[in-house]
């Protein structure tokens, strides 16, 4: 079996949370996740060796090259890639657990990881964070670059590209500059309302329909 | 025209909630409503006498019957119906204006009523009020009715009715017992949520396709 079902009698939900470079999605989300022990992050598995201070279970899961290839054999992640020379992937045992007690688990992934999720899990909610503007957005990533013309020019290319996808998402929490709390606080209705959906819910209510 | 287009530029949503009597339908918006001035109640128009406290455009538009019939001749309700010989209807025009002025509007209104509104307004957001059973509910019914077992019996089979038609709305917040102001955060996180949809925000995110 390839995909996660989620029960209505759990509380958790799947949340993909995508966004281009630069947008600050790092900060919303520690925002929401150190409002309440509900949210947690998905923890990767990755091949490439532990760095000092990473802990294995709480960073990413530490794996061999050989037991990384047998679980994606064993259709064990939800996506995976290959970063210079190293795989990390999400492991949808974690996922399924952690939804399993009832919390709502965020994966931060670009758009086409985040395509292959929804494919693989169709009730993944998908938020997508964006800029105040694309112009905003591209002042910042030069100014935080320290490479090549080239180099900059190619992320910005990456990151025109990846606002386009926004239209494909659930909901959209446009970040704006000085407003990362209200930010935190779209992305947190929106999880919280997306589970008042009559479908995800209707455990509780297919009391009234009999 | 019939309809309220709801320009994406605004930032009113008109937000349609129904639910079955005794359900605290009332006590939950009014926590809505207090919390915060982007949270409008529609003011009905009527033909009853004011009553004494009654103020004009606070707690209805007091109208004529021979005005509010030309009004439905020229199509400025969003809904209306005929109680004990008096009408009571929603006034387009209010509605449009404070929408206008970037005010959620709460029409509170029974299922038939929001069926109306969703036909004409294909942009309201449905919300349903529901009890945590519908023993509770029926119980509370019971409790509060000084009328003939018959009477009683009539209220039940129409918040059964009323129940059953929770499915058809777009989000469902459950009032459970002790919890209002649970049931109160999840409307406004609903109301808040739904205006981060893709469609809803377009003239803000058109930029980053074009």
């Amino acid at each position: 079996m390839s995909e996660i079902k989620q029960d209505a009698n759990k509380k958790g939900l799947l949340v993909v949370v995508s966004g281009p470079s630069g947008v600050g999605k790092g900060t919303v989300l520690s925002k929401v996740l150190e409002s309440s022990d509900e949210y947690v992050y998905s923890v990767s598995a990755t091949t490439r060796e532990p760095r000092e201070g990473d802990k294995d279970g709480v960073n990413y899961f530490f794996i061999s090259k050989q037991e990384f290839e047998k679980r994606i054999e064993e259709d064990k992640f939800l996506e995976y890639a290959e970063y210079n020379g190293n795989y990390y992937g999400t492991p949808k045992d974690y996922v399924e657990k952690k939804l399993a007690e009832g919390k709502n688990v965020f994966l931060e992934i670009e758009v086409q990881g985040a395509m292959q999720i929804k494919t693989k899990c169709p009730d993944a909610f998908m938020v997508f964070i964006a800029p105040e503007s694309k112009e905003a957005l591209i002042e910042r990533l030069k100014g935080r670059a320290t490479e090549t013309q080239e180099a900059i020019n190619n992320r910005i290319k990456i990151a025109e590209r990846e606002l386009r996808a926004c239209l494909i998402y659930d909901r959209i929490a446009i970040n704006e500059t000085g407003k990362i709390d209200e930010c935190a606080a779209d992305v947190m209705a929106a999880v919280r309302a997306e589970k008042l959906k009559p479908e995800r819910i209707f455990d509780k209510i297919k009391q009234f329909i009999q």
